[in-house]
Order: structure tokens, then C-alpha cells, then sequence
């Protein structure tokens, strides 16, 4: 159960984003795109360089649920994620610090809704979206 | 450009969710939540066992994205992603097969958004979402 009063609890994750973590990202993901392991092709686009795969920035939103989780001392899994915007490039060595804002409660505090913002070491927005967690109370068995 | 005659177009990405997926996924994004890295710990809820992380599915959603790109012969990266749900555990083993399918072209055919669901070997749908995928022409210089 999430009580109303947690609105407003908030949950930071914030890593330095490393080449090994975009190639081992994208030899667990199968995502080899040129955008995230081609720097010779990248030089040749606007962006100069490769990217970080925007679903990498997903997991790392993943962490900040953990942490919101573990703030509000609940047990509860992910349902999923809405909304989410990727907005500016991420590259390798930017530090990206994800914040989740508990803005709603619902079902008798059984769900709870996150505003994510994502923000580079320069303060810019580079991705968006909500996060849904479902708090997994006795009745439902979470533990047998 | 993405034609109208797109509409359609479908592509696939399976994989069967390995230990080493969900550890390795778990140090690149440092989520450790217990649902996934603690076997005695999930072994006293529900779930029985440890479970692979949602996020770690949005990966695979990633990689078939890139599949749709490269059939529908664009440039392009991925804007984001919509009403992403969690359906049903993934258990270390599972197969998962996710399908993208192109459902609607929009802004004079920049902007493709495609169905997304993911099904287990049993047929059981684990998870689905909309996926945004933003062409990238000449006009935009994604070559400079």
C-alpha cells in the first residue's frame, strides 16, 4: 500500500554513461545499430559521434524505480512505462541523472505513477516518460 | 520518408532470456532489484524464481526496432516508446519473440509508429507497447 501522503516522494539514479556500457547493452540486446557502434559512419551525421541506445536510458530509469521503491518500503514490480520521449542525444562520458517524482496514487495505493525526467551534466532534458509501479500486497501472494 | 503503403511491415526479434542476460543487464544498468538477483528470496514469493527485468525487454523492443528500420530502408532513431505493460513474469529460460508491426505513418511520413508485443514459448503475452520511430531525411542532415 502507498499512502497519498508519499506523493511527492522523489528517487535520483545518476551514472557516467561508459562505451562498455553501450556495447555490453547492445551485445545483451542484440541492438547494433550504427547509431550506438559505429563512430565511423557517426562521424559522418549531425551527431558526430555515436549514441547511447535510448532503451539503455530505460534501464537506468528501471534503477530510479528501485530506489522510489525502496523509499516508499513497499514490495512491487514494474507495470510499465507511458510517455516516454527521447529528446536530445546521449553520449559516451555524459553523466545522466534520472529522476522519478511520485505524482499520483491510485487503486486504493495499490499503483503508483512516477514523472521521469533525464538530464545530462549540462542540465539539458534528454528524456521523459511516467512509470507505473504495481505495489504487490498479502492479499496478492507475493509471498507464498 | 516512411510511403503510406508501409502500414504493415512487420518485424521480429526473439531471444531466450539467459542468467547472463539478466546479470549482465543488471550491472550495465545497476538494477538489482531482488526480483531479479535473489533466487532465495524470490523463491518465498509467487514467482517462485528470479525474474528478467522488464526493461530488459524494452532492450529487445529496441532491437526489433532496428530490424523495422532496416526493412522499411530508412534512416531513423527511435523518438520513444507508449503504454509500455509488464503482462507476465519472464523467467530465465523463456523464450520471447517480440513483433513490431507498422500501424500508422504520420507528419508526411517522419513518423512511424509501430504495435508492439512480446510472447513467451507458450504463446502467453508478456508484455506490449507502441513504439515511435522518427525519420531522419536530408532536410534534418543526418549526414552532414
Amino acid at each position: 500500500m502507498i499512502p497519498e501522503s508519499a506523493i511527492g516522494t522523489t528517487a535520483r539514479f545518476a551514472k557516467t554513461v561508459s562505451e562498455a556500457d553501450v556495447y555490453a547493452f547492445a551485445g545483451v540486446t542484440g541492438d547494433f545499430s550504427v547509431n550506438h557502434v559505429n563512430e565511423q559512419f557517426m562521424a559522418t551525421t549531425r551527431y558526430g559521434q555515436r549514441i547511447a541506445h535510448g532503451a539503455l536510458l530505460i534501464g537506468f530509469m528501471s534503477t530510479a524505480s528501485v530506489r522510489m521503491i525502496d523509499e516508499l518500503g513497499i514490495a512491487a514490480v514494474s507495470l510499465g512505462y507511458d510517455g516516454i520521449r527521447f529528446l536530445a542525444p546521449v553520449f559516451f562520458g555524459d553523466t545522466v541523472t534520472v529522476e522519478f517524482v511520485l505524482t499520483a496514487v491510485e487503486r486504493d495505493g495499490q499503483r503508483g505513477t512516477s514523472a521521469i525526467t533525464v538530464v545530462n551534466q549540462s542540465g539539458d532534458l534528454v528524456a521523459v516518460g511516467r512509470h507505473l509501479l504495481h505495489c504487490l500486497d498479502e492479499t496478492e501472494g507475493i509471498r507464498s
